[in-house]
């Protein structure tokens, strides 16, 4: 069986960025081609980003994209890499591009396309569309119908985009049937909790059903709302697992396959799966025997969820700001462990000294509160200051003469308008210290705690918060590093300190049973009726619901922040701001 | 030729309240049978509201719809109003509900239904999904593959729902095969400028297709960002208006139609146009001749672009502060032309007396802006306060030393903290006073003037504004009554009055310059390259491409508006945030 060398570029590209994506595929080729690999490749819509959202129906965009993959093409070959073949999502259009009612103007398409020798040797899009979740590619793609199989050193290598191998048939099915040796997909596969799972147990299938190995590069890093965790799989048709990259990191991997020698003599256009027609690309090159040492990336080891979620947070944060142009951050610290885990996450994304945090402390504060936040400080090394809201506090009590809630969320939005300022005179930007919990019963102030650019745990329960913080603790313990947190964070009675002796519970359940039921309404996406018949009291369902449903505008207005799970409430969530309705 | 005597309900329903709009079905019914007709027809998804957005996508939602109509066919009944043939728009679902990827779990149905004598007479679904621009009915709903046609009173009436007319061949054409005698299509279709003209083209030319008169019903009112304007329509297959419904209006259209008698004898399941089958239910009823005295609603008059804005933006304002549960509004009135539209079109929508305005002026605000906001509150005779922002401005700039832009936006973030103090209060509801010349370059403060639920003109660019603004005056003059604007506002140059003797041309190209260019850019969706080849100052283009791509995070966090352009800057337009595309 003759031997591929194949080069996994696990990358993170930067949406619009398309000069600097280009440079990217250049370096890591050059970095392939270096540790001798015969084919390397790029994620789903590498050189536009991803995803590009309504971007992909500006046609000068477009017209953008289709030209630097040429012109990457060339210039490949003139830095010496043109015998390597590169494998890299782009944005293009179809040529059929017949205005029709319901499909974008122009055609778009996503897109891949194999650079070799200075020129662009095969092209073709994704099949199947994704249109749920964070997914809306039927606004902007038309689909492609064409399986792309490469024949290089007597393999034949089918080709695939992402969802292709998400549903039944189509290319799988399709690379089955056009004998390939090997199925490569590339991908732009969101992060969520436990999708490794999935995601393993599906290239297994798939690589069952093409017959032959399978090769899944997911993309890494982050794009507003989404994080890509990597984990990139390589699976044979008997479910071993040959390769999988590591988490939330960039790399390439390289790695020796032993594959079936290509013996197809099917002619282009032969009609295969779902109306997918053949389109065979030579590339040439003798088979090549096993090297003497052949090369693997091996197996990255499994992270516990605690882990896995606090990296993905971290992954969200870092690239949020560096993608934004940011340095630094600014966070309020109020001594609760909301903004501590916010300050926490911060410091590991772009370091302690980059980190910048003010105590803001008003009549209600507590002694505790102002140590614990200085404490934090302390032992991160984070930059801290503390500045009163008192006399602005006076000046509005004065004028106004508010009371009850109006005067508690003055005191919020004092706050905010502090951050803002200080932000806008040193350039650091803001993260929001909103958690999950708080946002689906709307138990955060406009304008005030919901102030900022980011919201890096806006889609984690206060439950799960408290787990994320002792991770977080145990973690610096195990690389004999001071645990950031201070325990008094973690084990006092979470409290807004907006009126005198004030605990969260005033207001809210306790934490662990409001996202109980949280998780039942909003990720379930069950009924009032149903939720009651599992055995939660009928008012208590009732009041939750209601607070949910009636949060949806403080939801909205509130900053982006890492998706985590299914549902989060990003912009992928619809619902109608005048949401009337109760039972649901 | 037989006669049928219709009544159409352009009415506005609330998205998520079945229970209401169920009373509003019985309630226009009893009036259209009244009025002695012989169908009434309601608009698209009547049941629900429009649009439900990921409502759709909740179980026990869809259920609560289907509940809902068989209840309200037995309720329509037993108030003596069944033998009234009723169509109306619900929620439904596919009976045959099998799980497949890429369709929505528990495939829902944007549906329609035919009540009488107590039972759902007849079901389908809508046949063509929009999927673009505010609509995503790919993401919600499977489409339905019925033509059905009602015989009543010796007449075939072909029904269909929006987009189905929106596209070539579909129900149009089946309807022709069917050899229907009418054809009538309900609507959830959103206002924009001009669309108006789009579709009297769109129906005459539907209706020539058909062979027979078109009914176009349409929805009035308005839903978050969606205004429905009503401009119901009933064309003869020559293009002869014979109907049209005034616009912005809740209204009961009552018009006889002579129609020609059904002779066909097709059976059901008879395979039409884009595989839809006939499903034909017979209503009974003996044909009847014209009565005596025909009747029509006419043609409602046309009115100028000026006046059909601004009763959008009216109706848009009005529906978002009442669906919201509130009855009044308060709004920060500066003297400057933006407050001061906002303010005209808050009275006209809900009244004067429940309309509160706030001057909150500081050292940089000048005597003139005062007085013109005093003035404008006496011409109005809406609530009018003074509050200065002087003593906070100094508490903060005594503990934090600011300068420059930070100095600026401090002075509107203390207006916005302000209003919601008192918003909170008092209970009144703020509206923002952002121009969509201002979101589209970034030239306003988060947290400050973009503090608010609602934004009434975030889709009017400035130039716009002014037309605007003169033209109520002037309507004010024709109707004998005070033009509400003062003079001086209007003439003055804009100025964001945060530092001395600013005015905004101090930052942004003249006003009617820079919204050719946006209208270009944003509307146009065209690139830089072809906007300079149309003449314009490339140095002048750079700039406003880079301010309009930078600001996506500000406007994303604007609040809601209503929408009056196929592209205003609300939740349709998904643009990245991190977005680096310059050239675009």
């Amino acid at each position: 069986m003759p031997n591929l060398r194949l080069a996994l570029s696990q990358i993170d590209p930067w949406v619009g960025d398309i000069a600097r994506n280009s440079d990217e595929v250049v370096h890591w080729t050059r970095k392939a081609a270096e540790a001798g690999a015969q084919l390397v490749a790029f994620p789903e819509l590498m050189l536009t980003g991803y995803p590009v959202e309504d971007l992909a129906l500006r046609r000068s965009f477009v017209e953008a994209s289709r030209t630097a993959l040429v012109e990457l093409a060339e210039r490949l070959a003139a830095e010496g890499l043109g015998e390597l073949p590169v494998v890299v999502g782009y944005l293009g259009r179809s040529e059929q591009d017949v205005p029709r009612a319901g499909r974008p103007a122009g055609s778009p398409q996503n897109c891949a396309a194999v650079l070799h020798r200075g020129t662009v040797a095969n092209r073709f899009a994704k099949h199947y569309l994704p249109n749920y979740g964070v997914f809306d590619e039927y606004r902007y793609f038309v689909p492609g119908n064409q399986l792309s199989v490469l024949r290089l050193h007597g393999v034949d290598v089918a080709l695939a985009i992402c969802e292709d191998i998400w549903q039944d048939g189509g290319r799988v099915a399709a690379a089955r049937e056009a004998g390939a040796g090997l199925l490569l997909s590339i991908n732009g596969s969101p992060y969520e909790r436990n999708k490794d799972d999935v995601r393993l147990e599906l290239v297994a299938r798939r690589a069952a059903e093409a017959g032959c190995p399978l090769v899944y590069l997911n993309m890494v890093g982050a794009q507003d709302e989404l994080i890509f965790d990597g984990d990139s799989l390589v699976v044979a048709a008997d479910g071993e697992v040959l390769a999988r990259g590591p988490k939330f990191e960039e790399s390439l991997l390289i790695l020796d396959l032993n594959l079936p020698a290509a013996t197809s003599d099917q002619t282009d256009g032969l009609l295969l799966s779902d109306g997918l027609r053949l389109v065979r690309t030579d590339l040439g090159g003798e088979p090549l025997p096993a090297p003497a040492e052949r090369v693997t990336p091996g197996i990255a080891p499994e992270v516990g969820d605690e882990a896995e979620i606090y990296q993905a947070l971290v992954t969200g944060t870092r690239a949020y700001v560096r993608k934004n142009g940011f340095k630094s951050v600014l966070i309020g610290l109020s001594g609760g462990i909301d903004s501590a885990l916010v300050a926490t996450i911060a410091v590991d994304a772009v370091g302690a000294e980059n980190v910048h945090c003010v105590s803001m402390p008003s009549r209600y504060s507590s002694q505790h509160s102002r140590d614990d936040a200085a404490e934090l400080a302390e032992r991160t090394g984070l930059n801290f200051r503390t500045v009163s809201i008192a006399p602005m506090f006076d000046a509005y009590m004065e004028s106004l003469g508010l009371t009850g809630l109006a005067e508690e969320n003055l005191q919020s939005r004092l706050r905010g308008t502090m951050l803002m300022a200080i932000s806008n005179q040193e350039g650091h930007i803001v993260l929001a210290p909103g958690n999950k919990s708080e946002l689906a019963v709307g138990y955060s102030t406009l304008y005030g705690d919901s102030v900022g650019a980011y919201g890096p745990i806006k889609d984690v329960y206060k439950s799960l918060l408290f787990r994320l913080a002792s991770w977080r603790n145990e973690e610096a313990v195990r690389r004999g590093e001071t645990p950031p947190i201070p325990e008094n964070t973690i084990s006092k009675p979470p409290s807004a300190e907006l009126r005198p002796d004030q605990v969260d519970t005033d207001s809210l359940p306790d934490y662990d049973l409001l996202d109980t039921v949280l998780d039942l309404y909003v990720e379930g996406d069950q009924g009032r009726d149903a939720i009651v018949a599992a055995g939660f009291d009928p008012e208590l369902v009732d009041r939750i619901v209601r607070l949910v449903d009636t949060a949806e505008y403080k939801r909205r207005q509130y900053p982006p922040g890492p998706k985590i799970s299914v549902k989060g409430f990003g912009r992928d969530r619809r619902l109608p701001i005048t949401n009337r309705w109760r039972r649901g």
